[in-house]
């Protein structure tokens, strides 16, 4: 449940470095490293392509149809922050443009994650200002109720807390809690460090069937092979 | 971010009576009562219609297309508990029919809210067991991984903790978190007391306008009036 | 385009009779006697079964998760009228309730047709006041913006004028202009004129590959029979 | 792929008392009986509640807005014969209502399913002639250009020859092949017989876990219970 | 209500420089110019990326997977015209290619609106002519049924009357009324004068909540700051 | 009905030359040479713009959430096949990355078509892969559950046996069945001869109504034309 009208100004953030490193990774990367969990619905989008960011978490709970508290989170934002917006009833309305972008980038923000509309997609994309999004749509919104800012959130089937990582990508975007966003780190480091050897065996036509030993519990598992 | 893989066996239940007497203001009146917050995505519908229930939430989080954890969770069940279950990933399966329900109905359960699918209705309807699911699907699921059971989830974009209140009729589900639960039911009741009066005035033809005195505040917002 | 902040008070409406009378035909009809146009998309679903109603538009702009304008609507709402109600971006919030609808009816509304949400379904359906909606949800709303009353809208894909018969049933909602109301209710009632006789050639099991005249210019058109 | 403008009139169906029979065990213990396969997609949705049947299927193939098909597919139907129908496109058109039905019924047809829309769907309950559609809709339609009636089709994601079982219920679709038939029902018929024994002991408080022998893999896939 | 199966050859277009001047403005800003009104659903979106364009609308009332009065409507095309589409009924069938792209663009049209689909994205890519559709589709269409040319139309939940300026860019399509274009265009430019010193404040870390001055409203709308 | 469990080998392949040849001329040409059949539906989206492939069919079918039958498909492969995959119920998990894309074109596929979800989608376009799928995701899968390979199978409404033509581009993905791969690739041929002809006087302005003799059609029809 949300806490409505309140603007937390002190939170923690996770340890910078981690946080930076963990772009790298990609969010398909980053979530198997936690365990297959974390992800937000397949349905966030990012409106450039080819862009891999990640950041710490400042989180926004807007009102439908309303975008107060996006101006609210600016004053909130650090350098290496990733805004994450979240909205108490599904809206497609575009909730961020270029004159926020401009604001947001001016306090060092890394990109959005929001569960709801934007637009200027052309200009953000010519600023570099990088978006992910449930919805693009020109229609504006008002500013007439207060949500809040910095409080725990849901955001496309993940919570986010204020101050956790947010890794985002061409394939969708993740939430690494603070806590074990140094484990993830590594745990992600690991993974990939695995990645080259196989790739480069695959490439060479070696198959998974004989590189991951999958012919025995496939067979073990019924799988019959038929000429 | 979810813990994989592990049951907790004692949780802390919102106090039973105020549980209890959370279903009789219905999804509508107790989200209104915390603020406007605390719905489920409207995209959870009813099997059946014009049931009305709350109870004590026991979570689970399930596997794409495989029901083990249903069976983990029954033997968690008590005497007024609401199940409460979502998936790693969007899944349209069937993972509860009328054996499970069969199996919750006698450890006491007063329903199931579930992010997926469903299948048996007409028997379950039969039974009396309430259901709210996204999906109906006839789809049979395998039981080869492990979720967990009793931790913090989010279901259809509520965040439900264990041992928290949920709410569901036909206009949706809502999730009362436990350390409000008495506040809430209060709000709520408070809310129900002034609108026997008001629902007397409007039937006897009064008008909403000035029942809620509402044609200054229009006039005053530029509301014009022509012939 | 819509204009903003105005509430029409002088309506024309269609003749009583022609609108009360349309009603008998269904949906389905009506749309086939103007020629196969005037639809809502089907999107637009009942809260209820087997009703069938038709009436005079009242319509309503709303504004996204603000419901004042519902307020503003009743008093212009005359017996015999039906509301028709459309917000200017899509959203999920439960605009309409059983106070609305007690105020709605005590007014001689005969339902409302409304491309966004609706709450308290099941008290709707016990009260007798027949909905037609996108969404059903117990999200609820603001009353901060106004939009406007009886000027023309699209509501769910149809170009709906004050005063025009909307006719709504199991199968969708149809509008129908003011100014073709006689003449497509005498094209309505001779469509069901002659479905009598049809249906009961069929239910003797004449084909309509016959009593159609279907054979020859399917074959025309090159469908082979093959043993 | 299709073969257009055809209609075959001599289709080998599955045996009819195979075929009757498998209406008893509904659409899950049936597709679960095949292997959890052959199941259309779960957005085909019965336009009535507790409905559960089976025939052998007569095929139609549709052209968008076009339901010329369905009248050609009238006298191919046989007593037993449940109507399969789906479109080269996406159609929410309404292809079906109380006159085809009527014809329908008087050939001994069982049931419509179809991937587009239907109409007159409050009569059509009345008549009792179940149906099983994508898209209910008030939208007529034309006859220009033929299909096809008894070749293979897709429908909503399952194939479909002329002669395999239909089997409908409010959990789905699923088709039965007619050369495993009398396998499927037999498979099923066991499927069931254990399930009473499984439905006492649950109902006793028995648990899932336990009657099904769960806690030893549970705990080899590592689930852990925490206090 | 559509009339069907007319052509209309003389229209009003919007004054042309008023017209070509709109697009520089892009949809967001022309449609807050208006009231905040007048956009199509957000489901609209183009093929191509960084296009904004404005035109005249030469409109289209089309006929189920029938693309007959596409070519009917290219002869009533004039220089600076953009060509608004939709269907009676929903349909993703490609309505629209490379062929019917050149015939339009040696009419001198600016783009295509359609909501439906269209094919030969790349191509049209290439050719430079830009459109935004609901769907993308290789799916074909007959020609067998008249719509109109040049009747208001509904274009995904926006009323377009024939001469009015359409403006489609990333972010969505808005139709303004010729009556308001000029008033529309002045509004724009005014609202487009403004942004430049805001950007400017915006890029030099001055916050918008000091820029609009909403620290009062806020506190006076209840937010409040915690640590 | 899909057989489980299996793995065909041996599969009579359409002709290379063949099916290498249909690659030219499109998905929508290809599917009106077959008389407008054979499209998978239009949610099947490219990951990248402006490819154009098509392969014989390799065919997979998978387990919700599980992709071990891509490891067992790639064994499969011969190059100038194109992989075609399905799940047996509908889901958005990521099966498909940069390592199974790696192995896949060692083997020398031409590309991938899945009814599901992908991954690494910036580093399949890098890699030049073309893959067509419904969604994107970066959610990970088990290997538990054998499904199929080299069977017949339903993907996104299309029926594809093993060894057909798949050709996909921008605009969709099109299934040609070996037996008649060389008639439909003389029939596109042959219908795109005409196009370059057709295109040039379009081009000069001539119109369609003229060049396709639709002006007396058109006024049999009813078309009326009015100023």
């Amino acid at each position: 449940m949300y806490e409505l009208g309140v603007v937390y100004r002190n939170i923690t953030r996770a340890d910078r470095a981690t946080a930076d490193a963990l772009a790298a990774f990609g969010s398909a990367t980053v979530h198997e490293a936690m365990g297959r969990v974390g992800l937000m619905k397949p349905y966030m989008r990012p409106i450039q392509q080819d862009v891999q960011v990640s950041g710490t978490a400042v989180t926004v709970l807007l009102q439908p149809g309303d975008n107060w508290m996006m101006h609210v989170a600016a004053e909130q934002i650090q350098p290496g922050d990733l805004v994450v917006a979240t909205v108490t009833a599904d809206c497609s309305d575009g909730y961020f443009g270029d004159l926020l972008a401009t604001s947001f980038m001016a306090r060092g923000a890394r990109g959005l994650v929001i569960e709801a509309g934007v637009r200027d997609t052309k200009v953000l994309r010519e600023m570099g200002f990088p978006v992910w999004s449930r919805y693009v749509s020109s229609k504006g919104t008002i500013k007439a109720t207060p949500g809040s800012v910095n409080i725990p959130i849901v955001c496309a089937g993940a919570w986010v807390n204020p101050g956790d990582v947010v890794v985002a990508d061409d394939d969708g975007v993740v939430c690494v809690p603070r806590a074990i966003a140094a484990k993830t780190l590594e745990a992600a480091a690991k993974r990939e460090a695995n990645e080259g050897a196989k790739r480069d065996q695959l490439a060479a036509g070696v198959l998974g069937l004989d590189m991951y030993k999958m012919r025995e519990p496939l067979a073990a598992a019924g799988l019959k092979y038929l000429d």
